[in-house]
């Protein structure tokens, strides 16, 4: 079938080496089904893996890719149908014709959503309930900082955190991108290359979305309330920082890190249910919408990648691997 | 009445400025009752406030002391009897003849207990079980590490983590106080003058239960398993240490710090409520026992902080209030 994948070699360019190329097919194990690709989700971790700078898990595909939508070809011993459609949270292999997929990780289609559209809806909704719905627990009027609000994780959390009754408040880098954030509903717009957000939240922030890690460190505890909750699950600012453990103890604070790929079938068939049952009401009645930038051929993989790389997007981009 | 108080001076002289004289006795607001003490537990943080190095909180006594038992002399407009023994968490004032206490923080005598033993369990019991039950939610068959497992926090913690089903490991400064940690059920003893727990414990660790901070930041990440959670009570190592965001990442850590002192009184309420569900039953069937290594009278409350500076207990210390 064809696949994209990641060379091995490092070369002295720096640019991603991403191959469009035949791979096997997967090969069914117990308890998952094959599904035909339509359309895979471009993300972040697929561009830092295509980098080397993201270790694929043992057993996980050498295909790219975190997320689909296609019709189960194979039902192997599941007792699902052929030709169910379905989305599709994966550890790998979603950049390709064909994948495996446990059956815990299988998702219906949105309500009113396109293949293509539900493609690119999991990795960003599974990966934003699980931390903030389920691991900080957001509630009705709490204060809810998302850093990078125009991105696809910032625009999903925007939404989610205003579906849920708090107050949202964003950082972006231009006005247009923080004008996005007002549009799905952001009542806090920070441009940070004119203001410190940690100065304007100084002990209001219930929950922090962070994406940055390092260099806001210092600023997201000062932001922070008492008993406030900040969930990593970026570092592009940086792996290494002074923590203030005074701080977090006067104000009782709680710091989270987490990534989706690496978590074991319960695990993720636990978020997958949970993001279910919370969040495909509000995606089907339209309290979240989704916004997919563009969409490219799967052999234009390495172009999407760029894309992401040069931040030159607002929304998701979307490979379309089925004619 | 005679209560135990702290001087605003600072001398130039290192000691504590701890006063044993005459204050006025509190008046009830809503929804407290007085309690006329017989006993009062004498904690860490006693110490530390009377050095200056622990604020009181806002509307909190003057007087000393988190914890104490005694029996209550007027019910105020709670519905409660007078004369009714209780143990009480406090915000302050168990160390004087009579405290006002929230209704909420009125727990009652563990069964098989004197009134001196249960005023020295509540304020270890409700930190412990709200931090570890409550918080990092320790499990039957996880790891369980305990620093300075033979003070007053690690001995309860011990024994409340096997009660619980956990493997417990401790690190201790001497062969005499791993021995006090083994006699209470520690399945892992490591003496940290001669050994390095995170080398030992590498990535074992499901749940920490902190008092030193910065200074074994990086240590105990290292001993953190995937989604562990470390919890800081204390800062005995310093405050400010650098934090591998990467780390955090990769094994999906949490890291909390908390004080009880400064909840406000919903939270303080929920945690003695669960703390009488959970941990009363384990003291009245001794799976916990508690230790109190001596009592000493009212009047000489600075000599009892003295020896606690000293670390020359093991165990509790308790003042005794009532003749």
């Amino acid at each position: 079938m064809k696949a994209i994948t990641v060379s091995e070699s490092t070369d002295t360019d720096d640019k991603a080496q991403v191959i469009y190329g035949d791979v096997e097919s997967p090969e069914l194990k117990d308890g998952e089904v094959l599904v035909k690709v339509h359309a895979a989700g471009v993300n972040r971790a697929d561009l830092l893996q295509s980098q080397g700078n993201y270790p694929v898990p043992p057993g996980a595909s050498e295909v790219l890719g975190l997320e689909c939508a296609g019709v189960i070809e194979d039902p192997g011993n599941t007792g699902r149908e052929t030709g169910e459609e379905v989305a599709c949270l994966l550890s790998g292999g979603g950049y390709g014709e064909y994948v495996a997929v446990p059956e815990g990780q299988l998702m219906p289609i949105p309500e009113g959503f396109s293949l293509t559209e539900a493609a690119s809806i999991v990795e960003v909704a599974c990966t934003v309930w699980s931390n903030i719905g389920m691991l900080a627990g957001l509630k009705e009027g709490q204060t809810f900082l998302i850093h990078g609000g125009a991105g696809g994780i910032g625009t999903f959390a925007i939404q989610m955190g205003k579906a849920l009754g708090a107050t949202v408040a964003v950082t972006a880098g231009s006005a247009e991108k923080l004008q996005t954030c007002k549009e799905l509903g952001a009542d806090i717009l920070i441009n940070y290359k004119d203001e410190d957000f940690a100065e304007r939240l100084k002990n209001q922030c219930d929950v922090i979305l962070d994406i940055i890690g390092a260099k806001y460190l210092n600023q997201n505890l000062k932001a922070l309330a008492k008993d406030g909750h900040m969930v990593t699950i970026g570092l592009q600012g940086g792996r290494k920082g002074e923590l203030n453990m005074g701080l977090m103890l006067a104000k009782r604070l709680n710091l989270s890190a987490t990534a989706l790929r690496g978590r074991d079938l319960a695990d993720k068939a636990n978020i997958v249910s949970s993001t279910i049952e919370h969040i495909w009401p509000m995606l089907a009645d339209g309290r979240i919408s989704h916004h997919i930038d563009r969409t490219l051929p799967l052999s234009e993989a390495a172009q999407a990648l760029q894309l992401l790389e040069d931040s030159a997007v607002t929304g998701k981009i979307v490979l379309e691997v089925a004619d």
